[in-house]
């Protein structure tokens, strides 16, 4: 009898027809970002433990999967009785900008001195398993390091949204606000310094608890003249919002390339990361009911493996999200299955010649032996998304002049 | 001052023009395997430690990547103090052999009668690290599962001779044996049952000691009647040999296609591995010391999960190796970098439309901002791999109408 076999808890196995979807949607990703003069690279999976813990990672870092020691150093690290923090020393990436900070500092002598990152590939996480929510999933990121001026943020805006366009989800949007904008709002409410991260949890909670909870829980926070100041604004800025001069110039060049609407002024954008020095972006999608990527300015990051500062943003677009919203039109790959009519050398020649020259022509060629009902084959060749077949005999036939049917009739 | 930063031992970071080519090599391999109707699957880099140390993976089981357990589980293998054995739950795939016969046990019910896959990506060895041997690298494997013939053993030598030749290694050439023959040989050297492996270990050293070598290793090891039976064997094989009745049907299809020579039969061929039960294969080349790839037929293995027996067949190129092999002849995709005369609006506004019809027309297009030094920056670009520039100022001119120019000039 079968054991009872599955991939490990919160990790995934890819059927052919779902890893040619994903395959075609990320390939179209990668060649939008490298059209736009983005350089791909890789970093191993695996980076030292004590780099990927050491704060930079935010709670992520809590989720890292350990990797025990190995040999002798394990045996030392038992030996020593310190348990098991001394037992790991490497880990799973959990997200993609760790390893790029890293990677810049490894080689920045080999790199330009403006450096346009593409990264995609797996990461890790221990997270509980939920719905929706995988141990191993895929990130697309791009990153500019070595630019200070808005130029990069135009960039990384201008790629991202012919990246979702070439993917189809030309209803997304990207909604923009800067960290300075929000330090100027807290010191306009008048929040003390110690509250401001808190002040910021609420604040981002609009969505969720619309204006009156914000004010509310303001109020529970502070005093009064904050909450009211709070109403104020959020009054203000239900209106129709001026861009501030912080992120004019975004605007206007993305504005005069896309048109109005892609991206949308959102003073109360906060985003999690701690490390985000500048602009931050969120990009929606009117199918989804979360964002399906983000990114933003994070100037002081890069500086800490290289011991001098450099400028960086990002932008990452979450592809397990954006992937489920691609619709699933069939491939439109030409397919064909060969069904070999019988065993003998002389036939299956015959298959190898005429499947050569089907490759030639395109196709995606499947070859076959002829089973006892054809009918089952065919019914399970189109659950594998092959669209059409013909018989290959004793008698050469070339490939365009084979009678091929379609399997659907 | 820059901290030391690195990738962990044994991995590599890998720079844009080196990725680019392992991209351009690992696409020309899957698209000639997709060409020939495999289907292309995905696993998790994760399996369950339990599995992967079963028994299936060889010598390369003591080589896995272990994970450590989390939480609560941790916790209590801590207390239950049976040390570091019980301490990780997860591991790194050593190969894609062993996740495929889980992943085939886990989804066969959704897969075709013969399952043609398709499988690339990491896997991870904790070897200790040498030249060129890595702790991370890429394996690109094609099997057949479900097929009991011939014919799968045909479409496998055939794709990867394609695939070979897809990527410019026209000179590589397949190495045949059969575990069966071996076994008569054995037999007929008169090797006794408890012996055999160690014989094929000595046959398998042709290579290095030549045949006085095999002949005196196996008199120290047997006697002198298995010595001198060896010695007139390794002179028959010496000459013109023929091809024997086993592997006729295999020899006749890929000739038929190719002509003679990529196949050679090699009786001396062994292959490490425990659980090959027919074909055995290994790739070679000319200009590579060691063997490139190889596989064989493995009937038992798959049962082993699935609980009833199903024939399997596979071949793997070693990536490492083949892309080493590969002339690294330059990127030819179309590249150009657009100058930006200023970094006011307008100039940047126009750099995006000549970027969006430069893209159109199939470049990849990188902005940058002029520098004081354009020769500095133009030689970075041209270490970069970027092949031509122009210049973008206030009056805006379409691409097509720009004048472009080439970097090495």
């Amino acid at each position: 009898m079968a054991k009872d076999v599955h991939p490990p808890r919160g990790m995934r196995d890819f059927l052919p027809v779902e890893k040619n979807r994903r395959d075609r949607v990320l390939t179209s990703i990668r060649e939008t970002y490298l059209g736009h003069g983005f350089q791909e690279i890789e970093t191993p999976a695996l980076e030292d433990l004590e780099r990927l813990t050491s704060g930079q990672g935010g709670d992520n870092e809590k989720l890292a999967f350990r990797v025990m020691k190995r040999g002798a150093e394990l045996e030392a690290a038992i030996e020593s009785g310190n348990g098991e923090d001394n037992m790991a020393d490497l880990g799973l990436r959990y997200d993609l900008t760790v390893p790029l900070t890293r990677y810049y500092a490894t080689n920045h002598a080999k790199l330009p001195k403006v450096f346009k990152a593409l990264q995609t590939g797996p990461v890790w996480r221990a997270e509980r398993p939920q719905k929706g929510r995988y141990r191993q999933f895929v990130q697309c990121d791009i990153d500019i390091i070595g630019d200070a001026s808005m130029l990069a943020e135009i960039e990384l805006l201008n790629a991202s949204l012919d990246a979702l366009t070439a993917i189809g989800l030309n209803d997304a949007t990207i909604r923009v606000n800067h960290r300075v904008l929000l330090a100027n709002l807290l010191e306009q409410l008048g929040v003390p310094e110690a509250g401001k991260g808190s002040a910021m949890i609420t604040i981002d909670k609009l969505d969720k608890i619309a204006a009156e909870g914000v004010v509310a829980e303001l109020e529970d926070k502070f005093d009064a003249g904050v909450a009211a100041r709070a109403a104020d604004w959020l009054r203000a800025i239900a209106g129709n919002l001026p861009i501030p001069a912080e992120l004019a110039e975004i605007f206007d060049a993305i504005e005069a390339r896309f048109g109005a609407g892609r991206l949308r002024f959102d003073p109360t954008l906060v985003r999690g990361m701690g490390y985000y020095t500048g602009t931050i972006f969120e990009i929606e999608h009117p199918e989804s009911g979360s964002s399906i990527g983000g990114g933003g300015r994070y100037d002081g990051m890069v500086g800490r493996w290289l011991g001098s500062d450099v400028p960086a943003v990002g932008i990452s677009i979450g592809f397990e999200r954006a992937v489920d919203l691609v619709a699933s039109n069939d491939d439109e790959s030409l397919s064909i299955v060969l069904v070999l009519d019988s065993a003998v050398p002389s036939v299956i020649g015959n298959a190898l010649k005429v499947q050569q020259q089907a490759i030639e022509a395109g196709y995606r060629v499947r070859l076959e032996q002829r089973p006892k009902k054809l009918n089952n084959l065919l019914d399970s060749m189109a659950e594998q998304g092959f669209a059409s077949f013909a018989t290959v005999g004793e008698e050469f036939v070339n490939f365009g002049e084979l009678s091929i049917r379609n399997i659907a009739n």
